[in-house]
């Protein structure tokens, strides 16, 4: 458990975020074929080779190892809602810190297809996902009123963080729907551009 | 079950929506009292002097007795999307026709106020939830999409849809979590104007 090793920095660490990451996607494969209830915890271990105990190292259950990692996600956004330059607006912070988690799905593609997918299929996920949906929400708040010197029950950063995440949420849908989509990045500055402008009517010409 | 009883019009029509209220309410009171596995139809029945038979007539579970009715409401802002002026943008056509919903609401703020707390406290109501979201916003889309001549696949109505159920659904969790809050039409009309606005930083004085 000592990252700190000298003279491999990172070794150990880079190791486990790949057995995380082949466990999350053999649990991916094997519900999207099988259906949630038909698969084990003992079968997505013995897919990528590491017993039981090995996967609950990484994840508390099932559902858990199905549904990406919010928890890291919220903390990546909230350091760079932090760290945007001073003259962006609230808006405008959130939505170029959602930069990396875009650049992080589009690396993974097909993983996250298929979560979207499994997501869409299993509305029993649905419970952990709205929480951990809630959780990520409440830190992206507090982020957005420190930013703003704002107190958190302030409407205004409550309402940037749900519009901004109506407006990942939708681009992304798009993106895992269409067979051929563009880019996810510009899907997503797509919708940030039209809402930045105040949602006006698509030119005819569309 | 006609409800074009000559001389009466409405009349039967009036009883059986108080009927429905008056489940809807004893459930959400029920439920917020002693939890959800803890009530039975049976008992919310009872507590308005009706059948369970009666109840079945309603609502086909319990979970629905709590959740408002979804589809009504969709049926509602499809045709206020529609109906709305056509100079108005997509956007403001969607503001426009949450105005009734708004109101009607307000009309019944207790129950509406105890059906957010209940939801809240009880995470399995999500799946029913979420799907009956969903339907109604597929519903919006369909509209949004016809009032600007698009093909429903554009990614514009998706946007404005989505956007702008995250906008009415911040404004009532704020005025459903505040112990004095402003009237949910200020809320709303407030929440609806910042991102109309292209949601531009509040001025320093809040």
């Amino acid at each position: 458990m000592t990252d700190t090793d000298r003279g491999r920095p990172g070794l150990r660490d880079r190791k486990k975020r790949r057995t995380r990451a082949a466990l999350s996607e053999a649990a991916l494969r094997l519900v999207a074929e099988r259906g949630l209830d038909q698969v084990t915890v003992e079968e997505i271990s013995e897919a990528v080779e590491v017993s039981a105990r090995t996967f609950f190292n990484y994840f508390a259950s099932k559902d858990e190892a199905l549904l990406g990692d919010p928890a890291a996600e919220a903390e990546l956004l909230t350091r760079r809602i932090l760290a945007a330059p001073p003259d962006l607006s609230a808006f405008d912070a959130v939505r170029s810190a959602f930069d990396d988690v875009v650049a992080a799905i589009e690396a993974d593609r097909e993983v996250w297809r298929l979560r979207l997918t499994v997501i869409a299929a299993n509305p029993s996920l649905l419970p952990r996902l709205v929480s951990g949906n809630a959780a990520t929400e409440r830190l992206l708040v507090a982020a957005v009123a420190q930013r703003l010197g704002l107190d958190p029950c302030h409407g205004h950063p409550m309402l940037v963080t749900t519009v901004a995440g109506a407006v990942f949420r939708t681009a992304l849908m798009r993106w895992a729907e269409e067979p051929a989509p563009a880019p996810l990045r510009e899907l997503v500055a797509e919708a940030f551009t039209a809402v930045a402008a105040g949602l006006p009517d698509p030119r005819a010409t569309r």
